[in-house]
């Protein structure tokens, strides 16, 4: 892939239906030049011309790549191409399709929200009435306040030279009336604001959950501990590639700046509208610049890239990131766009693969408080469980793979408009679906493909093995690649249709190789938990609770999950569902010092398993890439229902 | 006065002999001109057109200031004008004569070494030697580097991020082993940077005394504890005003930007050439990027100006600080130009008056841990005095004017080549002197003029008042002013000449009004003095000791200094000199957490006496204001001298 020259500029490329034009240097891919100018194009497998996701139509002089060799065209009509492996050789105009685009996501933002008693949040505000200087009372403006302050922290707080800067006219022109803003930090607090008169009333923060493919901000009012408002939106860096390895890639090939800018500018654009929609409910006007604390919450390989850290050493063994505990910061210093001297707590994250998300999803869930015993399991672009209680607590990562993202599976796709998220197959083979967004299918996103297992499996489409069973409805036939598939609908076509626009012509189907996929996947995670307990010498059975964390968790059919064998086959009512855990835990971060302290706890009392050489994982995950499982008595409510189908379709 | 306007710039004017050519607009000052193009031209009064010391010969289009209005000139020939009342017209040649350039100055670098039993710098290093990282040993580098550290407070230290981000590059360059420099901060310790391998032989501190008028670094070895080069020069502020009251005016009207910018200039002019000083020395290279703390003395208003505070509030009563105790800040936030990492430690100061600098005297004198009575004086640019030992201490500042600067006195200059620093006169009237550096003579310092008026005194040829005797002397004469003045040498002729160059024409004589200028000074400060005494029940007789610190005691004549009643008459032996001690206290702040714990008792101990609205004061400073004193008995010595030389002269 060429990269953008900027010296000479000399090509004009102009993108529709978006409207803009931008000069880049010849040999700029058109991917390059899109992010460049803004125009979000899907790209999974991070410009590799592997995934065929960036597809747009180009009229002009360009470039296709052929592996090391490059063909020069010049299409007067629209020619589609792949938008990574076209380079701009002349004037160019770009015409990008909706399929083609980062689309709107459905993205969970709501959690079950875990009441606090009382508040102790990063930052607070202190009102005083500070007695007027005099010859004979002539300390400084600075030691004037640190006098009045009752506390001993906040006496002894720092204060940085940028806010000691405001000191004098702050002072006077509230007429020794001013409100300080104090924030925990590190070894003591620190003042991070002054204002004039009495503020007290308002204080806000800022929860964010920083996901490998979406990023949600909720605006918090850090006095009542309400929710003022929750925005979310996609990562940015889902351009360079899906999973936390490619971007990893990425950032060592072209640097991770690009990475770093893309993650600010993700939560920068979620910062206004989320003050927005928090202003018109407040009746006042909330502006960035009033966000005084916030918290972060994330994968490893996504807090280094916020914190601007190397992250080479999280992709090759032994799996080190720069820090797992890496505490406060100053707004400023990361570019977050708020209050430049709030200072950012970042949740503890445990090893380069089990981050501050999965130990915000366990305070979340409160499993580190119980006596008894709870798995967590968060699946998302990765998956990670967590096994324990009050006394300890032992994680793992589980290289689960995108397929529940529709990453590796020809007809998969994101949780977003156009998805097929609900798939019923009747023992004829027959289709019903449900799309997000009441549009025309697109593809299918990670519940539904747990639904389409399902269905095809008890319904005898495949086997145990994951194999087609061809032959045994017209809709199981032969793909033009020459793969067996089982055909779901023509794109755009069918299901619950709905406002439908330009959709690409073609068919969404299921191959043999999509459903391997989904199995390893499902095996990776269903292993994982299966060698957590084996390790803590428990089983499944022994489990109070299982605690479901993560967008994915959210949509997910239980029931089908269990009977292609990705969740462990117990009563329904273990099952608990706490949602996007991971924002939740940085809500606690931000209102609670006992919340902090028990994320600094769990960090401390958690074990990391490294399942990559555990032998017992390999022998699991072999056995778990059977349906449900090549031991069926360990689904015993799946082998009664196959037994059921089997008795029903004789 | 205009200020430089950038643009249109179109007007060129050459400074000679410097050689230095620039545009400017229209309408810029001359002085401004030179600032701007780092011509140093000399400037007591701040651009007021007062003082007479900016003049400087022009050719080309100028306009001169007369109040108001602007005459224009068209100079073919070079015209003698003063720098900051001429406006740039048109193009410019400004030929700068020697005596109008703010000079080679003749500094105290050196103080009295105070003995450190043992080094507890601002920062050290520790050198470790890791585990390597395995799938067991998986923690963060940041972790690995806190459980290697073996004291609490090193485990607990703050990593700010920019020092994070070199941590990976560094642990493994190394191979595990690492040197990190830990510095001491507000609540607990800070990791301010880390190497690969073992470094811990080298660390290098800044000690840094910002007078008002001159500003001395010190190059520290941390290791040892031995200085390894000393540097000095002018404060470049000294271009906007003699004294802090001018500065802060200048602030005021034209904003501290400059003044700030202008402490750092003089600051980071030092650096390399200690730097380089300390390279020869230690043989091998010591850069400024090596220098990883640093400490600063120096009076609030230079503090202020260093950290880019406002001044305003200094000037007016109630004389409020922003800051008394302003402790650490990071390098990079001053713009230092050393490690960026490194934190800089100020020296706290008492009140608005009675600064960090004084602090440090305090400390540099060892007054602070004695039972028994110090009165410890450091005439500067202003005057303060202390007195007190381990359990108490009361201080005050004198507003002693600028006359020992060489301001506000007709031929005064500052102590720099050519000044006149020893001056003899015999009954019958005859001089002999002796200049710095061994030129023609230039004006008198302020050592001079104590001798000066010690003098005139002990031989008649003024009186107590400080009236010259008209006729006893030929030298006593009608000045062309119409003023009385006792003539000494003209410029450049006679005592020790040597290298004589461009000199202006003209009489070095000091007048009547520049002697009461002189006795109001020494009156200041001795009735500062005085009235510390009355106010805690002591007299002089009581003071164990008379420590005097600061460049103008250094050079100071103490007989004389007593005869004229600066300095009380008590035997000889009871004065001692510490030398800079404002340096001397920033070197033992960097060195030792002792002397640190010292300052802040210090701080805590001391009582700020504010003179200017003290009755006692007043009183006292009239009374001061004869010749050596209102009450004779009060200068035992003086009083038989002048009965020996009145018997003598019979």
């Amino acid at each position: 892939m060429t990269r953008s020259k900027r010296v000479p500029e000399d090509c004009a490329i102009r993108f529709e239906p978006d409207g803009i034009t931008m000069k880049v240097a010849p040999g700029t891919t058109v991917l390059d030049a899109a992010l460049d100018g803004g125009v979000m194009i899907d790209s999974v497998c991070g410009g590799a011309g592997r995934c065929g996701r960036c597809k747009v139509m180009v009229r002009g002089a360009a470039g296709i790549a052929h592996g090391a060799r490059k063909s020069m065209i010049s299409a007067e009509a629209p020619k589609t191409v792949l938008a990574c492996l076209t380079t701009v050789e002349g004037d160019l105009k770009v015409s990008v399709p909706e399929y083609s685009r980062v689309g709107v996501h459905q993205i969970l933002e709501t959690s079950e929200n875990v009441p606090l008693k009382e508040l102790s949040p990063l930052a607070r505000k202190v009102h005083l009435k500070l007695p007027l200087p005099s010859l004979k009372d002539n300390l400084g403006d600075a030691e004037r306040l640190r006098r009045a302050l009752k506390k001993e922290e906040d006496k002894g707080a720092r204060i940085p030279l940028s806010v000691l800067r405001t000191f004098p006219a702050a002072m006077r022109k509230g007429n020794w009336e001013i409100t300080v803003t104090i924030a925990e930090c590190q070894n003591g607090n620190e003042i991070v604001a002054i204002e004039p008169g009495d503020t007290s009333k308002h204080l806000c923060g800022l929860a964010i959950d920083i996901g490998t493919t979406t990023v949600v901000v909720s605006l918090i009012d850090m006095i009542s501990g309400s929710t003022l408002a929750t925005e979310s939106t996609y990562n940015q860096q889902i351009v360079h590639g899906e999973d936390v390895l490619t971007r990893i890639t990425y950032a060592e090939e072209h640097g991770a700046q690009k990475l770093n800018r893309q993650i600010l500018e993700t939560i920068r654009t979620l910062i206004p509208k989320a003050c927005e929609k928090a202003s018109r409910k407040a009746g006042r006007k909330i502006s960035p610049i009033c966000i005084m604390s916030a918290s972060v919450s994330g994968n490893p390989t996504m807090m280094h890239f916020l914190l601007g850290l190397d992250t080479r050493n999280i992709r090759y063994e032994p799996y080190i990131p720069v820090v797992n505990t890496p505490q406060y910061f100053r707004a400023e210093e990361l570019g977050l766009g708020i209050d430049p001297h709030a200072l950012v707590y970042i949740c503890p994250g445990r090893s380069s693969y089990v981050g501050g998300d999965v130990l915000a999803d366990v305070v979340a869930s409160g499993m580190h408080l119980k006596s008894d015993i709870t798995l967590l399991i968060d699946v998302g672009t990765n998956g990670e469980a967590v096994l324990g209680c009050k006394d300890w607590m032992v994680a793992c990562s589980c290289s689960a793979g995108p397929a529940f993202e529709g990453g590796e599976v020809s007809s998969g796709m994101r949780a977003m408009q156009g998805a097929i998220d609900r798939i019923q197959i009747d023992p004829a083979g027959e289709v019903k679906f449900h799309t997000i967004g009441d549009r025309g299918p697109l593809g299918i996103c990670g519940s539904g493909l747990i639904d389409l297992v399902a269905g095809l499996f008890i319904n005898g489409f495949i086997d145990r093995h994951g194999n087609l069973a061809k032959g045994k409805t017209k809709r199981i036939r032969e793909g033009d690649d020459g793969d067996i598939e089982f055909f779901i609908a023509k794109r755009g076509k069918g299901g619950n249709v709905k406002g439908l626009t330009d959709v690409a012509p073609g068919d969404i189907a299921v191959k043999e190789s999509d459903i391997q996929n989904i199995l390893r996947t499902k095996a990776a995670i269903y292993s994982g938990c299966s060698v957590l307990l084996k390790t803590m010498g428990y089983d499944f059975k022994d489990l109070s609770q299982i605690a479901i964390a993560g967008g994915f968790g959210h949509y997910l059919d239980v029931r089908k999950a269990m009977i292609i064998g990705l969740l462990p086959d117990v009563e329904m009512k273990r099952y608990r569902f706490i949602g996007n855990g991971a924002l939740e835990g940085a809500r606690l971060a931000l209102l609670s010092k006992q919340k902090r302290k028990e994320l600094q706890k769990i960090y401390e009392n958690m074990t990391y398993l490294e399942l990559s050489v555990n032998n017992t994982f390999f022998e699991e995950f072999t056995s778990s890439l059977f349906i449900p499982h090549t031991d069926l008595d360990r689904f015993p409510s799946v082998k009664e229902l196959m037994e059921l189908e089997r008795n029903a379709r004789k």
